[in-house]
């Protein structure tokens, strides 16, 4: 399929959608020193027009792919049982990390694109994201009594996810249910022992 | 300087240490993609035969500088107090990670080179061999009553180091010494909840 006059509409979206998903993963694939326009619309399969039409050069065409994956809403699920919800939240990051969008994020960290200005801004503002979205859980937990008053959500956030990132940046490991079990428990032990108030 | 004759014996370790730290330096600045032997070589002062002649494409360069960085024998201290050693250790480690030698390390994780399948297992053998220096310190602990029998060497350093390398990896923040002695004092509070035994 090529697309050569100016797509808009439902199919503007899916060439659109199309073309980022190609760029993650051609990411994924051979991270970001490779990685060329051309080769992304030819995985997209549009002509390479429509690709420079929308993104300048493959910085732009990198960061959009990598805000429009991460935009994902990533809850913590609310049964009104933290320990559960924690548990379930975890398992659930890990999967979404271990799929189609994910990995390619991951990759895409660990990659020369990860040193990009506008990736590293991106990188922040999905954490911080999270984190809001994370706290009005939190603050429902505290008024149930499963949380200490005072337990800062991002740092919550950090003990919990921080684990799975180990082994997928660091030492190359599998995240499996074991450790997702375990990083929503040391979570929880350290929220309850008075140790993750915010930073002074 | 040039070194344009068989390098050997003490001046030879030298120039060959001046061009790992050369690639080091060069990774943390600018990454994998645009990393070339001639860089390399300038930066160091040396002739870029001097270069090809020990090592002949930039990716064994790459590995040899990983390898040779990440050799540093990371010990906990032992003063017979695990409490105040795993923070001063984790401290340590954070101050050695935003070093000469641990700033390129990371950035190297965070680059197209840590996708060299050398540099991935170069990466997982450095975790292993902290893992099997921390297990004396750990036993002795053990021995001494302050962690719980059962307590396994490689949870206990995964819960240590994790929060350390999502601020550097992954939310670009600075590693402060709040985050190091809270990091510590969650690896303890969980391995005495007996939360840091073997995965099963």
């Amino acid at each position: 399929m090529t697309a050569r006059g100016p797509a808009t509409g439902r199919r503007g979206a899916a060439v659109r959608a199309g073309v980022l998903r190609s760029a993650l993963e051609l990411l994924a694939d051979s991270g970001y020193a490779s990685l060329s326009m051309e080769a992304v619309a030819e995985r997209a399969g549009v002509h390479k027009t429509t690709v420079y039409r929308r993104w300048s050069n493959r910085e732009a065409l990198v960061t959009d792919a990598v805000l429009e994956g991460s935009s994902t809403e990533f809850g913590i699920p609310d049964t009104g049982d933290i320990d559960a919800d924690l548990r379930d939240g975890v398992r659930a990051l890990a999967r979404w990390l271990d799929g189609p969008v994910g990995r390619p994020l991951v990759a895409m960290l660990a990659s020369d694109a990860g040193r990009l200005p506008a990736v590293q801004s991106a990188k922040r503002r999905f954490f911080a994201e999270r984190a809001a979205v994370a706290s009005d859980r939190v603050a429902a937990a505290v008024a149930a009594g499963q949380l200490p008053a005072g337990t800062d959500p991002t740092a919550l956030l950090s003990t919990l996810v921080a684990p799975l990132y180990l082994n997928l940046l660091v030492t190359s490991a599998p995240v499996t249910d074991h450790d997702c079990d375990r990083a929503a428990a040391v979570a929880l032990t350290a929220a309850r022992a008075g140790l993750l108030g915010p930073a002074p």
